[in-house]
């Protein structure tokens, strides 16, 4: 793992789409989540982040693993709309939770985006199960190594991630 | 070439990118054209379209192949701005000049996309040095039967495609 | 993972590359060991199986996981040689021990693909702390899911995986 | 094109796969030659140089363009033998005809190679339909561009190439 652990921060959102309640991480508790920041007019983001967050759900069980799609964006303000986004995840066929994060009245980085500190898009956070960050990377990342991440993750056992937590 | 030659309407177009002054097919006559209509969340138009546009503009001479793009699709309006395109073409950091499709009032099918016949993104048009359609393909091409029947155009002189057109 | 554990057989080995002495699998317990079956000459092999390998030897931690590699086939005998192999290694540049698969007096498949019923190459098997094949995979397999089951068997201790061992 | 027209020197040539007679570039004079070395454990010429000689084969009329495989080496001549190239072929399906290069009593490298000059493998040498190298590609090259050019060189006649070889 790349980064000491840090209590994630909930998501601040505009919309939801796929998704028939709003999720917060206090509800995912006891799941992985994979948090893929992603924006629809960037190029990595279509090429890598996307195809990488929905093989991750594809992959892996939903009791153990929740992917999170997040739609941030610093810059275009003026082109996107949750129209654009939802016009995407049809396009792209995605199955999993997206938010539309929510824009920030003093400045033009969002509200989930400047919590998590993000650089831009695409980013993937890795959280535990009792809701630590335990990876951030910002562009691509390897799947075999994401994939080992998520797999040792997923070992840890709520009781073993919270002694974890105690003793940090 | 897969289609007998026809005369190619000429385009119809709401806002121009990367280009000072309107474009028309008579102005570019005597050059060999590729038209590329593709949209911007479309994910085959992303992936294989607009990447195949940049190589053939990065690959032949400008005097001799003009690369044309076409922001085109007949759903998702309401996602749709020249805001959107704009973006997307500094994101993908395009060079060649773009043309937003005209919309029409009588339906969801643009004024371009109408007249090319074309049936969605990403669609590809080779017209040739007089302004006969000589290719229309749907979906991918390969890069290698795309480049011998650019480059087999660009072998045709305007008299040689003139007399050609005149026994047709 | 795919298949219920059984003890790991042990390689039979015609010539060891990459290694100034064999290897055994007894000698290799309380880490991960990952077999990658291939041939030089299999289109497969070359595209998926062999740079797969690589990557999880530059991804894991060797006092976690040991990739090996077995150059294996039962066909074209009379193709293949110690030369073939160590060619190969050196046009790929492989860095991890590679073995050359012992061939059988009785009949056309080797006999460490004999030993573990390999149906052809490129397979891949997963061997835990404690010696126990975990998986066994013909053909691609995603980098994604490998690397999952890879940091999950990372995960167990050795302690662990022989209580799991004894209670099966 | 990238070099100045010369005279292609013939093939020599140990033994021949996929045809039931040598081949010589006389007897092909009328077509485009298209002439791809290669090695079977040389990783580029495997993933690059071979597929691509297979897509041109597929891709072209043969009337129009002859593609000729030409296995050669400079190197791990221990290793390599007819039977390899024979294995190899078998692997890959590959159905144009293919030429193992002839060894070369005073030196390293094979007699084919030496002709042509060649650094290497994968390369890839055009020839026109009156025998004149028009291009010479040390590794990869573009599909698009390489399309191009022998889309080109079917446009011109005999009698065209005929008179370009007079005037220079």
């Amino acid at each position: 793992m790349t980064i000491p652990s840090t209590c994630a921060p909930d998501f601040a959102v505009q919309t939801w789409f796929n998704t028939d309640r709003p999720l917060s991480l206090p509800a995912l508790r006891g799941r992985v989540v994979v948090l893929v920041a992603f924006q629809a007019l960037c190029p990595n983001s279509v090429a890598v982040g996307v195809p990488q967050a929905r093989r991750i759900h594809e992959t892996f069980e939903p009791k153990d693993v929740a992917v999170i799609g997040l739609h941030s964006t610093f810059e275009h303000h003026e082109a996107y709309s949750p129209a654009v986004v939802k016009a995407f995840i049809q396009e792209h066929r995605l199955k999993f939770p997206i938010a539309l994060d929510l824009p920030n009245a003093s400045g033009p980085i969002p509200q989930t985006m400047e919590r998590y500190k993000m650089r831009g898009t695409p980013s993937l956070v890795l959280i535990d199960r009792l809701g630590s960050v335990r990876k951030h990377a910002f562009g691509a990342a390897e799947d075999l190594r994401i994939g080992a991440e998520i797999g040792a993750l997923t070992q840890e056992s709520a009781g073993a991630a919270l002694a974890r937590s105690s003793a940090a």
